[in-house]
């Protein structure tokens, strides 16, 4: 029975170990036989080291199949290989899954793979250090924001993602068949968050949100992970800074501390202006910007898609646009005071793509029912709702964080599907 | 306009702020009307100060009803009340949103109110002290778990609600109609974390899943949030360690750093065993003990309620259950070597709670088929899992672990909708 243990991880092979015992735990990326004995390339989650086989063993090297799951047992000693300062001179040679032949994808990334295969393939492309690297971005980048969150004085909330009513109009849910009632799942946590303001006064929340949209873009998933946050006693700019600081700090986290990572990406360094603000342009702004530019647009009209995208090229990097106007915007968004044609709301966008959506919101439920009306929604479809703000709601602001799109923006991705492990779109449900 | 910013929460007025100006926002939970000026408790999120206010805010003060958004605006000064340090001076006084009366509930908890009516205003409940200190802890925990899971290695992950097909049967699945097709609600990540370790080595991931079950216990939920963790070359007794570093590191947390937490929720100190160690006992023990208390079981029965209530009486607090008879687990549960009767599977119990299941997995393809058709599972419609098998999958060993019902026994609470926001089951739907 084979020992399953290992004591070290490869990239922990250096100098400082030769002459010890050492088990490396993987799988086999490389063997070249030279007749008495064989290198085999082993590789982890941390990297690559090299096996010098002899004996016996060259033989079972040789024959293994490429990505067969092993285990090695033996002596570190210096190596002669201009990739390897050490190598480990194998006393236990230990194949635990061969691998079957042919594979779907090339995990090493010598043969580049179609899309649609490596996402049927998942779990063995991740073997390919380029993907690997964008998941452990992504996993750093989690920690990064709930701990800037936390620091700001936000709880952790898990709201529910199976919803007993089609609130904001019904459009694009998933519905099912739930103990003779119908449900829902949820497209945001939005109507849940705004009422914890109520006693949490700051919450953040991040996980699954769905939305059955008949979308064939790269940045449309049915499943989609969202980074939700509501403050009471704050307003729409407060909420802006807290963006900066939230997307500024992740940023300066994978520069810093995740360059290894980065650069398997395909990223250098990720651009953020050296004072660590993002450019807020209004609405109004944009419009004019555009205007000059040939597009035929005028107050009140939604900004397309070839629109952000125009306004994407004059504008580098992430950008804000805020005070859109309010009809453009959700019931719950708060006008702006002075100017009741405008909210007090805010995208940020990088490019043509919009990462995050928020503002004030409204919090007197008599400005909220009559806005509700305005919309053509039913403020008794809300009355669920709508009662919280019967007990003293406090002023709110939050957003929503399409962490999926920001992680395609950090990672350099073209397609979102690069920065979800299994995406659901309307073709794909599996693997 | 009033100003929604706040300078300071009412728990950081403190003597050194004599003197100084403050904003503090929250809402009323009491007022004493003298005639000439009124005493105006405050509570917000950190808790509750003293607000003294004259002149033309008397009259507004005892006319807002409790429970009313505010903020006020003073100077800090010495105070007499035996509750309060200081108190402030109030010049600036504005009621935000006014509460409607009569209040669904008593969010002071003077009068208790019944399960049902808290969970229907469970924004107002939160107004409670003891009801937020739970969702306080509920969210401190969650940050020790991710930290302790980080540093053991674990990379988190994010994988797919929406699933593709009823893999363990269809049993208890909340399935819908998605593009045509059927798709349902995943139950827990258990094949996607298994097939995770291929690349990422150790993975963790805290969701929301789903299950159809028309139970109606103080211990289910239709939604829960589970804590999984799945690791490559690591065996069961090690992820077992794993569970026990995890559940120490929570409860030494709350004793250590939120005791006020802990005692507004009602629990002195969570006890742990004085060498941080949970007792193993085998299944064969356990029943072994049960036999001896007059309960008719006989090897590979398996341990109903009645029995773990016994069970629990026996071993106060935590306790794992290992080594069960390899067909009370599921198929991807790897037998014991040696006995492959046994497995090497656990669970954590608190009392007749099951808290956590975990095991080493099987790794190996042509066994997992031949488990699946024992178990009367059919292999093809496992055919995307156990693809996966045939790329080299490292042996690997995980648990789950019921977040919800973990906050149950940490917070002494009797029913997991304590320690839910917005519990489901098969009456509730809303709020």
């Amino acid at each position: 029975m084979v020992d399953i243990h290992r004591t070290h991880y490869a990239r922990q092979l250096g100098e400082d170990l030769v002459g010890k015992q050492v088990r490396i735990g993987g799988w086999i990326e490389d063997v070249r036989d030279i007749g008495k004995l064989a290198f085999v390339t082993i590789r982890d989650v941390t990297g690559a080291c090299q096996a010098i086989v002899t004996g016996d063993n060259v033989q079972a090297a040789v024959q293994a199949p490429r990505q067969s799951a092993v285990i090695i047992a033996g002596t570190v000693q210096k190596s002669k290989a201009k990739d390897f300062p050490v190598e480990v001179k194998v006393a236990e040679f230990a194949i635990l899954t061969k691998a079957v032949h042919p594979l779907p994808i090339d995990p090493t990334g010598r043969v580049e793979s179609a899309p649609d295969k490596r996402l049927d393939a998942r779990a063995l492309d991740l073997r390919n250090p380029k993907t690997a690297a964008i998941f452990h971005l992504r996993s750093a980048g989690l920690k990064v924001v709930r701990d800037t969150l936390r620091g700001e004085g936000f709880v952790e909330v898990n709201t529910p993602k199976i919803i007993g009513s089609a609130s904001e109009g019904g459009a694009n849910l998933f519905g099912f068949d739930y103990f003779k009632r119908k449900a829902y799942l949820a497209q945001s946590p939005q109507l849940y968050k705004e009422q914890l303001t109520l006693g949490l006064d700051r919450v953040f929340e991040i996980g699954p949100y769905f939305r059955a949209e008949n979308s064939h873009t790269v940045r449309h998933l049915t499943e989609f992970t969202s980074i939700d946050v509501e403050a009471a006693f704050l307003d729409y700019e407060d909420v802006m800074d807290l963006v900066e600081k939230v997307v500024g700090n992740v940023i300066r986290d994978f520069n810093e501390n995740h360059r290894v990572e980065l650069a398997a990406a395909g990223v250098q360094e990720i651009p953020f202006g050296s004072n660590k603000k993002i450019d807020r342009l209004t609405y109004e702004q944009c419009l004019d910007e555009l205007v000059k530019e040939g597009e035929k647009l005028s107050f009140g009209d939604d900004l397309s898609d070839a629109a952000l995208r125009k306004l994407g090229e004059m504008h580098r990097g992430f950008y804000f646009i805020m005070d859109w106007p309010l009809k453009l915007k959700p019931f719950y968004i708060h006008e702006k005071e002075g100017n009741e044609k405008l909210s007090k709301s805010f995208d940020l966008q990088h490019g043509y793509l919009e990462l995050v959506s928020g503002g004030r919101r409204l919090h007197d439920p008599e400005r909220l029912r009559s806005r509700l009306v305005e919309q053509g929604l039913n403020p008794a479809s809300f009355s669920e709702h709508l009662k919280a703000f019967d007990w003293g709601m406090p002023p709110h602001s939050g957003w929503g964080l399409g962490y999926d799109r920001l992680m395609m923006v950090l990672t350099g991705s073209q397609n979102v599907r690069d920065v979800v492990l299994y995406p659901r779109d309307t073709d794909r449900l599996t693997p």
